[in-house]
């Protein structure tokens, strides 16, 4: 392993980049902006995206796919959308490279230029919804309920692995509806399953409320989020779900005639997360020593250290192992047994614990003379001797207690970190002295939160669902209002 | 599901657009050459993906995600592989697009032109190759096992749904080895793992070979192929797997220290299936009333439809109906309910043939009297009357029968269409005639390979692994070899 990671009060950021780098999840390649996903980075996204595949299957959605391009046009359809998204993207204008006449490489085919340039996708309701036009005719084909697991392309400036980079991965549902009501709930049941997959596998306690208008999706007309609060007191958007009206409909002229014989526009939906939810991971449940994983998630739950000193102790040690292993994997724990000779125990431990693998056994010769082990869990340090009797049994009672502590501990992080105000002079010193959440009356102005934004880099974050209804002053106007909202530094 | 499909008789291909459309698997796009795979036919790539996917990671493979872009400059660094791909490969010149200051719509900004292009990956492994240069060291590092599953895209001028299309998915497996024999072994060892996947799930029959120099994967020095034999005479090109030597370590400087502490260059391979396989699958066992699925890679196994004259008679079948589906399920019967009341059960038998479920169960007044139900095979037409007893069991042995007999099928129709031929007159007869393999002799030249195929437009498929080693006279140059090939037309 090598030295250590910079610590998370030294510098937070370089702590995040260094434990993505030392954990072996992700490095930057050789195009600007776009990350390598390495193995151990990309088991986690795949744990995530089985449980997320399988909630979007249960609540009724097929996968589909669409072309990674779209038409440069197409864009335009939506006036919003274009604004949002023309600024940043990658485009394709030409279809062949040709042997350089002046040198050894290869130079564009200046005769090879695309009529109309493509886009590579930022977000795919443009190509979708070309494509509902004609597939959907009747109240029959309705509802439409598709997702999409792809690769999209934003061309960012400022980068950071996981968390905000030119291409990530990601998911996005569109769906199409018969009515308004029944197409907002859509939007809202998303946003659950997103909030459900957080804080259930995640174990990351999340908000879930509606953006402001000025922080709405390039298109929606709602746009519902899950907010979590990281370690170092700044939020993460970790999920949107927009309602979008007869935006696309509209945009690519997309009718259906209801069980009366009349021709309506449909009503659409779309929802994503990503890879950023990676990031998210990192910095809900990190220390100084490297990852801290949620054990729904964790590509090994347990993993397995011999201690001995000689060839006899060792292959004593494997045979216990063995059977240890295989009731394990009988039990659906996910186990690791590392007997690789060239590295000491120490380092294996220490490596382990980068890794964020929730439970480490060691065994000694004395574990075996006594018919014990040793069980040392990730999230507190805390080590016993357990008694080899059930021991996948425990193990699994012991991974469901990580996951619960682990969810807790988040959540008493937030709590502690999620201060009323109510004056703008108290939200400037708790938001510089504390950070988290910062709670307050907003006027629903733009004026006012605008303010607020360039008087203190936290902007809204949040609208959120639950409210009390209370009444209360704006921050800024002093107007009354009902609205209390959720305010942050952001990633 | 109105009008029927053209016959294969009348015009395979026709037949076959018809297929992929009326089935609901895919359709062209509004992008030249890419297609949207519809939920139907992307339930058959995921069941495609999830056995591959397993069997990679039982053969020790690791997933990760590379840049989709690559650096213009990255595919000039191995000579043959940017003649093999720079002449039909997607260029990303620009970033950003901007209002048409004359007009409506957005333009390229001109100032946002990229100082170096890039290309949209027809294949990863120049920028993978360039992060294995600090991946490895020394020989601890090595083998590095890496899958990745992906969007690639080739500038295709002729297209066809799932067969060719400029984009598509596909995994790439990308190795790298400290020896030549571990790097060989493990380009075999795929090849092997394709053909069980082709045979023991797809159950389309094929023939493990080693591609002639001319027909190799731009960059590596030898291509295993699988090629299977579609139902009109026609081979089809179904995975690849290359032994790459040290060319690409080379081209990116991959040294590592072996155990002796002297520096060496890596050995590599990689490997490719991908939705081609889709199209593969559909040419093997179907038939002029639409798909046939193998039971292994059907979204649905079995359909159950029930048949009423009035609601009474419905609900007492819904009840049996219920039931079953549930005994089906427990016994892992990916099973369908289909009661919509719109359609008459004719129409419902029509669709469900159209879309290839392997078995479809009837149920009547009469059925319920006498606990029966009516079971009809896709793959033979057969229809009987089943007891409801143990029907769970009986369905899943029907099952691997249907499994079985596809095939045995298509097994028996490679075999009566593969053809030894001794001289170029008989080849062009049985190429015009009969279609198929044609086995031959040939004498390794280039020239003579070239000639077959500027004559009859076939080509070698392969000179297959298995061999009796016999010897005999090229077609063409009449001189005596040991190699006996395998020629068809191809897709």
């Amino acid at each position: 392993m090598g030295k250590k990671i910079t610590s998370k009060s030294e510098d937070y950021s370089q702590w995040y980049n260094d434990l993505v780098l030392k954990a072996g999840l992700a490095e930057h390649s050789a195009v600007r902006g776009c990350m390598v996903i390495k193995p151990y980075g990309f088991a986690i996204w795949e744990n995530m995206k089985a449980e997320l595949d399988r909630m979007f299957k249960e609540t009724g959605h097929s996968n589909a796919y669409f072309p990674l391009f779209i038409p440069k046009s197409f864009l335009s359809k939506e006036a919003a959308h274009v604004e949002g998204f023309a600024k940043e993207c990658a485009v394709i204008t030409h279809y062949r490279l040709k042997k350089d006449p002046d040198g050894d490489g290869v130079i564009v085919d200046p005769e090879a230029k695309l009529e109309e340039e493509l886009i590579v996708r930022p977000t795919s309701e443009t190509i979708i919804w070309n494509s509902y036009r004609n597939w959907i005719q009747s109240y029959r084909d309705l509802p439409l309920l598709i997702n999409q697991w792809a690769n999209v392309v934003r061309w960012e400036m400022r980068t950071r692995l996981f968390l905000r980079t030119a291409e990530f991965l990601w998911q996005e549902g569109h769906t199409a509806h018969a009515t308004k009501e029944e197409a907002m709930e859509e939007s809202l049941k998303m946003i659950h399953v997103y909030a459900d997959f957080a804080e259930n596998f995640m174990a990351m306690p999340v908000v879930i409320g509606e953006k402001t208008e000025s922080e709405r999706f390039a298109g929606a007309e709602i746009t519902y989020t899950i907010e979590a609060l990281m370690q170092d007191g700044k939020a993460l958007q970790s999920g949107t779900s927009h309602y979008l009206g007869h935006n696309f409909a509209k945009a690519f002229d997309v009718k259906f005639t209801d069980e009366n014989g009349k021709e309506e526009y449909v009503y659409s939906t779309s929802w994503g997360v990503s890879t950023r939810l990676v990031g998210g991971l990192i910095m809900t449940h990190s220390d100084d020593n490297g990852l801290v994983l949620p054990p729904r998630l964790a590509p090994i739950h347990v993993v397995i250290v011999p201690i001995f000193k000689n060839d006899e102790q060792k292959s004593a040690i494997d045979e216990y192992a063995d059977g240890i292993v295989k009731e394990l994997k009988d039990n659906g724990i996910k186990v690791k047994y590392d007997d690789d000779d060239n590295k000491r125990p120490g380092f294996k431990f220490a490596e382990y614990e980068m890794m964020g693998v929730p439970i480490r056994l060691a065994i000694g010769p004395r574990d075996l003379e006594n018919s014990n082990v040793e069980v040392a869990r990730r999230d507190t340090y805390e080590k016993k001797i357990e008694s080899r009797e059930n021991l996948a049994q425990k193990l699994n009672l012991l991974l469901e207690e990580i996951q619960d502590n682990l969810f807790n501990k988040a959540k008493k992080y937030r709590e502690d970190h999620t201060t009323s105000v109510s004056s703008i002079d108290e939200f400037k010193e708790v938001l510089e002295k504390k950070g988290g959440f910062i709670e307050a009356f907003w006027d629903g102005s733009n004026e006012s939160e605008e303010a607020i934004k360039t008087q203190t880099k936290a902007d809204i974050r949040c609208i959120p669902l639950k409210s009390d209804n209370a009444e209360g002053k704006c921050l800024i106007s002093g107007k009354s209002t009902n609205l209390k909202v959720l305010f942050a530094k952001a990633y």
